[in-house]
């Protein structure tokens, strides 16, 4: 088949309108992960310790908020044997709390004794009238301070979102713009970055794809891509 | 652009392609969960109780295998205010287990006092002396009896995959064919329905799916789409 001159005008047209959406799509990407797409890089310990990994735990934490996480941590590298992170969980206290749907979980630590993490995982929850200035003070040591869902809420309470983008589950975006006005809500992004340290999940189920993609910036896209798939993880909006 | 005779021609062949792949797609789908899409309903109860969900939490049982199917039936509906399910969880005994990772979470009941359930859900754990009776006797009562990755081995001990198909951890399917060489493994599904109450869903995150599909069978597709939305939850294997 012979391709004419009209036809190959059209290709052409088309092609030019694939490469702009291409282009634009990853301009939003970069423009709202900004950090993470201009070099940003997290380094694993030179001493090949597990990094650890805090998890805060108060009354009504969302189970998948921090499962999610918890699992792509434990299982990160897939089955190659190696611990690359550490995990545990600090609360109130070292009573069991409840978390969502009834869960009984009792917290490793709690915000008084908590050893010091170099990443902090921040799910929906009720929170507690000290997780505010211990968020301001480990804000300080952690390389990756991440909530999920309206986990953001509780950076909000301890400032660490004003004048930072954000996100959170999407049935919250007004409250969180009316609770954090000095914050810029970033919409129907699987999570954004919000400075060196801090990061933002949207809703649920988006924090395993936040927590994949710490993984890649501590080792890589091919040692995250072993993960999913040791997970038979299907969603593709860590990439 | 005018279409020629030629060009109508290479349609024609590309379209029954494309044809020709969605309808062996479909059929692939249909013989692997030929009950699910033979008409195969579950019915909620006519009284609007929630349905009592039972996990099966033995030691080291794998956080997301238990955590995705726990936030579905929590979640279920999305933000109807409705309590569809009622979640709980049983164990060796009341003593607190380290789950992966070494979360520590508390048996609400043991297998000797548990309640009644209309769904169990057997995540990878290390199971227990006492578990394939249970599960041998709560299969005759519940309405679902669904595992997780390596949770198909204990319902495999159990004797409920014999002559059955049954799906797994893509790194287990060997052992799992070794192990219970009557169960016909099937690879790569996200979930496979075993018989008229059994489902084993395939690796980690594929519990979520697995779910999601339960509701569909409650309360149909519209109801798990909500459910899905609301947990932001972008995996498309459930439907």
């Amino acid at each position: 088949m012979q391709i004419r001159p009209l036809q190959a005008g059209v290709l052409v047209v088309l092609l030019s309108l694939l490469f702009s959406v291409v282009v634009l799509a990853g301009n939003r990407q970069s423009d709202n992960n900004s950090n993470s797409s201009s070099g940003h890089k997290l380094v694993p310990p030179a001493d090949k310790k597990p990094i650890p990994v805090a998890f805060v735990l108060t009354e009504g934490a969302t189970v998948i908020d921090f499962a999610g996480p918890w699992e792509v941590f434990q299982d990160a590298g897939g089955p190659d044997g190696v611990d690359h992170f550490q995990l545990f969980t600090v609360g109130s206290s070292k009573q069991p709390i409840r978390a969502s749907g009834g869960l009984t979980i009792t917290p490793d630590y709690s915000f008084d004794d908590a050893p010091p993490a170099r990443i902090i995982v921040i799910p929906a929850q009720r929170g507690d009238p000290k997780l505010a200035d211990w968020l301001r003070q480990r804000d300080k040591e952690a390389e990756v301070v991440m909530s999920v869902c309206t986990g953001a809420f509780q950076l909000g309470k301890a400032g660490l979102l004003d004048g930072k983008q954000a996100t959170t589950h999407h049935n919250f975006y007004d409250q969180l713009e009316k609770a954090f006005p000095k914050a810029r809500l970033v919409k129907n992004q699987r999570y954004v970055q919000s400075d060196d340290v801090i990061y933002t999940a949207g809703g649920l189920t988006s924090g395993t794809d936040l927590a994949l993609h710490i993984l890649v910036e501590y080792y890589g896209r091919e040692f995250a891509q072993k993960t999913a798939d040791y997970m038979e993880y299907q969603s593709k909006s860590w990439l």
